[in-house]
């Protein structure tokens, strides 16, 4: 399938891509704000999967170039720009299951808390803000972008996904399931987001409290 | 140390007295409502653990009665019966560090999702309604009281521990740690507790939806 990363010249869009132009056979695309930039990810990610002797066939352009055409679209961009990004490429959906992974997040004292939009969830407020009939689906919340991008790494890591379009769910689950470490999990619905959402903070709490713990992920068993 | 698990009549009470009665050499008391109904869950989790050739000495009688003299005492009771319990045993609690494990949830269509009291969390309720100068900490929010109580089965579960007070924290770490295939982690202060309440109702909404996979706890890797 033809796989979008959205903002995927950020940390969890690089590391997306690296695993999936290795692990799987999916035309992955690399989408910025500037087609150039853009581009030059996608070449910078090549590099990287050359010297670790995989081949790359990343493609990258500006997010709507990215989205069309794509069967997957995933919104790796901060939770404040996603209803930009959305906008931007409203008219290239076309069937696309688009998928949110971002987070909100505010440090405190203690660490960070899961601060979620007035939506219940960043991926309840992605349903409000996709076109109609384009499905949504939360996944990909609960990755150490650090450690995904480190091709050598082991992960071990579970990914919740949530979904009310059962079609478009297992997609996604498919395509989490094809990079190599990871399990997709079915969490239900959509407005079981919220409680995926809020483990992001407490895994970047428990590297901070633990002395050898960093890029934590989760697994369920 | 004496460890005392009000009302330990319960699923989870259940198992944690199984696990530490059969995995350290702490003495366990069991306190319930009712003075009869906490010796009588004693003698049968002696019976339990005499079956699987370990040595039992859990102790039973009321709330007040298993919180005097006791170094933790667990409110291992549903969140509505927090204040309760706590009012009970308060002339009791003398040096004792005071454990919640209790999650507030409910359940809609979607599944079941978390539900703090107006605190914030099931853990911040704790500390207001402690008497003054009762070091709260929470814990073991997240074991599966079923797999928990099968001794036969293995864990290999993290429990993220928080509390303000270090020396609390520390002891009801090596609590957990002392139970074999628990490893406990130090997820910072009180306010972190709301999102590892939140992540209980995400490991039930896992197991209802993934064929094979029940009584799930979690490990952070």
């Amino acid at each position: 399938m033809r796989v979008a990363l959205l903002g995927g010249t950020g940390d969890i869009g690089e590391g997306l891509a690296l695993r999936m132009g290795r692990d799987t056979d999916h035309t992955v695309v690399i989408g910025s704000r500037e087609a150039e930039r853009g581009r030059q990810a996608a070449n910078e990610y090549n590099d990287t999967l050359a010297s670790h002797g995989a081949e790359g066939a990343i493609e990258g352009g500006a997010n709507p170039e990215a989205a069309a055409r794509a069967d997957v679209v995933v919104l790796a961009v901060p939770a404040y720009h996603l209803a930009d990004t959305v906008d931007a490429v409203a008219d290239s959906l076309g069937e696309a299951v688009l998928v949110s992974p971002a987070v909100g997040m505010q440090r405190d004292e203690s660490g960070l808390h899961y601060n979620p939009p007035g939506a219940g969830s960043v991926t309840a407020l992605a349903t409000q803000v996709a076109p109609d009939g384009v499905p949504v689906v939360g996944a990909f919340h609960n990755l150490a972008a650090g450690r995904l991008a480190e091709l050598e790494a082991e992960l071990g890591w579970d990914v919740p996904i949530v979904g009310d379009d059962d079609d478009a769910k297992k997609t996604v689950m498919r395509l989490a399931d094809g990079v190599t470490g990871l399990r997709a999990l079915d969490a239900g619905g959509l407005d079981n987001a919220t409680e995926i959402e809020s483990l992001t903070p407490l895994l970047i709490n428990l590297a901070a409290n633990n002395g050898g713990l960093h890029d934590l992920g989760v697994s369920f068993h």
